[in-house]
């Protein structure tokens, strides 16, 4: 009997990291694995941990590894396979990941970071198949984005390419944990709705009722889902500022498709679960911004958290 | 003795239109010829005028023709090689001008639009030249651009990549002729100053003197070079109005940086002629606009007005 050739997805989140197994050419996991770093984790644990969940699945599961796609929660230089850093855990700067993992299991090893891994998923296995260009952006904690062009990965003379959450859409706008005020992600992503209807509560004392009533009354306790909720339910305060969102990453969209008039656009991440009324702002106000002959197609991702696990596996597919 | 093998270029302006050859893999033009349309002329017209220039200088320079590269004002097919209109004269309409060049000469030939072919022509012979990713910008009486990855145009879905001009810069701000406000262009191309200037002088009758000066007094004469003329020579109106297109600018390049990490950014067009104060205010709302991972590398256009023959010739040689 021969062996079944394997490809191994390896997804280092912040504090989540997930170990997966394809056969070649199959469309559903063979085996996932699973672990999460306690708090003080470093980057020596976190290797240590996913070398471990990835043994374990290869001694479990028969079959010849062909190659590995990794994904990786923070910059990487993708064309040396090495990790610059990670925003949340210390010890990874500089850490040549790829060549360990080849030098480990001894096949052909590939990485890249999650923003450009999930648009790579998204179109070999997901919402962006068959496009000559996508623009995937993922809309949670925070605003992020990736590109594929012509079936690869693009990433920029800098491994920086996709930063849409950092495009300034509103001058003097709310403040961004990158120093400037206005950018997509201040105004667009899950804790800034969440922060805004928290200002608009404190100033508005008569009004959002529908969404006070979802906190027991405690505003602090606002999350964009609970504004999303009530905006559904006919809260007016938390409709205004959902569809101000909406309309603040309709503009940042509108301004990247000018730009780069991708075939599609493919948008992931918690705050994309708003409801139809987001989606229909979204794409109104881009299509608002973007000149006539300009297509404006935008779709929600087909992969969810597991974008980036598919995308690695794409990526292993690519180099076995 | 054998011919030398001729590359030509054909750039189709709204009214000029300039046919060049280059002996192939030389530096220097062999020969050009010009002409100037009257006003309604029509595309019919225009290529008749095209055709009697690029037979006559095969006539006159002895050679053997390998291929044609065209420039087109105006949007274009270029997979296709159809021009699909023209904004300022009538009758191109879905013209499939390469397919007719093609039969009229006998050689391949390419067609693609100015912006791009001006961006391709910075890449392959100017101040773009090695780059694996480059913004050419054009900042005159509109603001458009172009992208070159990988050493090919990249136009988008729909040949529409590059319109930076219209991303929204200012939201609110000043209408632009696409029927937005704020555009990148309204802000900040050459009409946009010198209309800027020319509001501060009606509303400050007391300031600007250095500006009003240049003109006569009359304020509706004010162009955005007698804006950066003022500006240079101390004039606080002028300069503070060629400061707010300079941010515009910066701050739009910016966007751009952030979204694609280009390895470089290339601008032309009359408005760069500004002075050195304008590069710097451009150059520094770039910088301040990015994260501080991202190279921000801004450097002017070298080849001036002949940038889409030279394209053309790029694109020339592509296909010879």
């Amino acid at each position: 009997m021969t062996l079944p050739p394997l490809l191994l997805a390896l997804d280092y989140g912040g504090t989540k990291h997930t170990a997966a197994l394809l056969i070649r050419g199959e469309q559903v996991w063979l085996a996932q694995a699973r672990a999460y770093s306690p708090p003080g984790a470093d980057a020596t644990y976190d290797q240590a941990t996913m070398l471990r969940l990835a043994r374990g699945l290869l001694a479990q599961n028969p079959g010849r590894l062909a190659a590995i796609g990794v994904s990786f929660g923070g910059p990487v230089d993708a064309a040396r396979g090495i990790v610059r850093l990670s925003h949340h855990v210390p010890g990874w700067e500089e850490t040549p990941l790829r060549d360990r993992l080849q030098a480990e299991f001894g096949v052909p090893t590939a990485v890249d970071n999650d923003a450009n891994i999930a648009a790579f998923g998204e179109w070999r296995f997901g919402a962006g198949q068959g496009c000559a260009s996508l623009l995937y952006v993922t809309v949670s904690t925070g605003i992020g984005g990736g590109w594929v062009l012509g079936g690869r990965v693009y990433s920029g003379a800098d491994g920086m390419a996709g930063e849409i959450g950092h495009i300034v859409v509103r001058p003097g706008g709310a403040p961004c944990v990158c120093g400037k005020r206005g950018c997509l992600e201040a105004e667009a992503c899950g804790p800034a709705i969440a922060r805004a209807a928290q200002e608009r509560l404190a100033l508005e004392p008569e009004a959002g009722a529908g969404l006070r009533d979802r906190v027991g009354g405690n505003a602090d306790a606002v999350t964009a889902q609970h504004v999303a909720e009530a905006a559904a339910a006919g809260d007016a305060l938390a409709a205004e500022v959902l569809a101000a969102a909406a309309q603040a990453l309709g503009a940042g969209l509108g301004g990247a498709i000018n730009l780069m008039n991708p075939e599609r656009v493919v948008l992931g991440g918690g705050v994309t679960k708003s409801g139809d009324r987001w989606w229909q702002i979204v794409r109104e106000t881009a299509r608002d911004h973007v000149l006539p002959q300009t297509r404006v197609q935008i779709a929600p991702a087909a992969l969810g958290d597991d974008a980036p696990l598919w995308g690695a596996i794409g990526l292993a597919e690519a180099h076995a």
